[in-house]
């Protein structure tokens, strides 16, 4: 089964009913937006699929929470709340159990969400976290969706892409929520798309590409990489939880985030067509596939 | 393990910091209630503990997302949007998922909470199906939580109780959300404990009890039964997924739910002391250990 298509299934099905009352964005962005402000997210991390079943309880139970908050960071909002569901293996001691809530709850307190209800039950099977996290739209700006690049517009991202997972920075990222609140709060309107790099560059800007009905050009040379990375591991590895966004091409954007220190880096720019490309060189590669479509 | 043991340990743990700001009830009642008036609560269901995996797929939707709504029910608050996470069993048909999705959005359209947003991925293992349900408290009673029961209130149950799982209504139950709403209505101030009835009458009543620092003494005869079953039934079944709540004596309660017709009964009081108490003739049983403890 290809989750895509399933979850393109979904968005299909949940459109067929006309929008809700109340509710400004459905399925098919990082969140879903309320017309009240609250932005809603839930997550699920299942063992020997997105951690392995002996990883560190602390980074299980820190993903499981900062996987939830990127996406409210990727609306350029704030969390503010959450609850979360553990489905435990039978025969789990009780002092993991313990030990995994605190955890738990010790990330939520750091990110601003504090854990304020949830449910355990044992399955026969493998261990699976669930975690909805709600937060604050920004006041000015409200939340920035995928879905508003527009031609021209330059393409950014924080921070420096590839090797994600050999690294282990998918179990250590931390949530750009200061970046995200900051671009919304410095760039107003002119902060067009925005969403959060979880399955890989090239197939995470195709989704901001099509949902916005525009295509997107990346230069190679510009991507920035981490050490003993090339551009197609910046381009396809997954997981590295990078905001990207598009802002409005007269708009300057310093090339820090000057909270954190972060770096943002111009990588392209929004072209009329559509798909997301690589410029190599000389070279024009199709990007839409760069990425995991299994995660 | 023993789940209430962990859920208890879990609650300590979040008890162990300063409530968060905007926080007004955290872990342990049926929702979270929030400051703003936000109600949310999480719940899960496995295949092969909550359900067989064999059941009928509308009726797995449909428990799925009725659970939580009950919770909304429980604090007398009206469910207003819903998310959700599934992990699917490997090898799983694109057109069981589908259909599931379907029903799902269906039923969580039918209560009011519009599915506004999701996560799917394959497990090798059993089905997990986990619901987050917000919603907003009755504006002028607020959250009607389980601790605030006082000595001498009336205790009540709506509708009918015991059989559940023989006679399959743990997956058609219609949760309460007009009763509790209208309880909240019309009681007021008056209505002081509520809760949903999820593992069994005297476990549940119980945890009234501990919660306010009161007793709560059951008579057997008043116990409002469905057919077939006996007052030990009534007791200890679980999955009525009926409202029980406490109300100041002097405050007359209309023997029916004037909107649904659903009947509303008396059954027993609120002491001093502590426990769940069963009066059954000249008999008076420790009614505390009615129910299961492991669902």
């Amino acid at each position: 089964m290809n989750e895509h298509e399933v979850l393109d299934m979904i968005r299909a099905s949940a459109t067929q009913t006309a929008p809700a009352a109340g509710v400004a964005v459905g399925p098919g962005d990082d969140c879903a937006a309320l017309s009240n402000g609250l932005l809603v997210t839930t997550d699920q991390l299942i063992a020997g699929r997105h951690f392995e079943p002996k990883e560190d309880l602390d980074l299980i139970a820190r993903k499981a929470v900062a996987r939830s908050v990127s996406d409210i960071a990727a609306m350029g909002g704030r969390p503010t709340w959450s609850v979360a569901t553990g489905a435990i293996p039978s025969g789990t001691s009780t002092e993991y159990v313990k030990a995994l809530c605190r955890a738990m709850h010790r990330w939520a307190e750091q990110w601003g969400c504090p854990m304020v209800g949830g449910d355990l039950a044992t399955i026969e099977g493998p261990l699976v976290i669930t975690v909805t996290v709600g937060g604050s739209a920004h006041p000015k700006r409200g939340p920035v969706l995928r879905s508003a690049a527009c031609i021209g517009d330059r393409v950014y991202i924080t921070g420096r892409l590839g090797g994600s997972l050999p690294s282990r920075r998918h179990l250590t990222f931390e949530p750009r929520i200061q970046e995200g609140w900051w671009l919304a709060s410095t760039l107003g309107s002119s902060l067009h798309a925005m969403m959060d790099l979880s399955d890989g560059l090239g197939i995470d800007l195709a989704r901001i590409a099509a949902t916005s009905g525009v295509g997107i050009e990346i230069k190679s040379r510009l991507l920035p990489r981490n050490d003993g990375y090339d551009w197609r591991h910046a381009m396809s590895d997954g997981e590295d939880y990078e905001l990207a966004f598009t802002v409005a091409a007269h708009e300057p954007v310093p090339d820090r985030c000057p909270i954190t220190g972060t770096p943002i880096t111009c990588v392209g720019r929004v072209i009329s067509g559509e798909g997301c490309w690589v410029i190599d060189g000389t070279t024009k590669h199709d990007a839409r596939g760069m990425g995991w479509a299994h995660r």
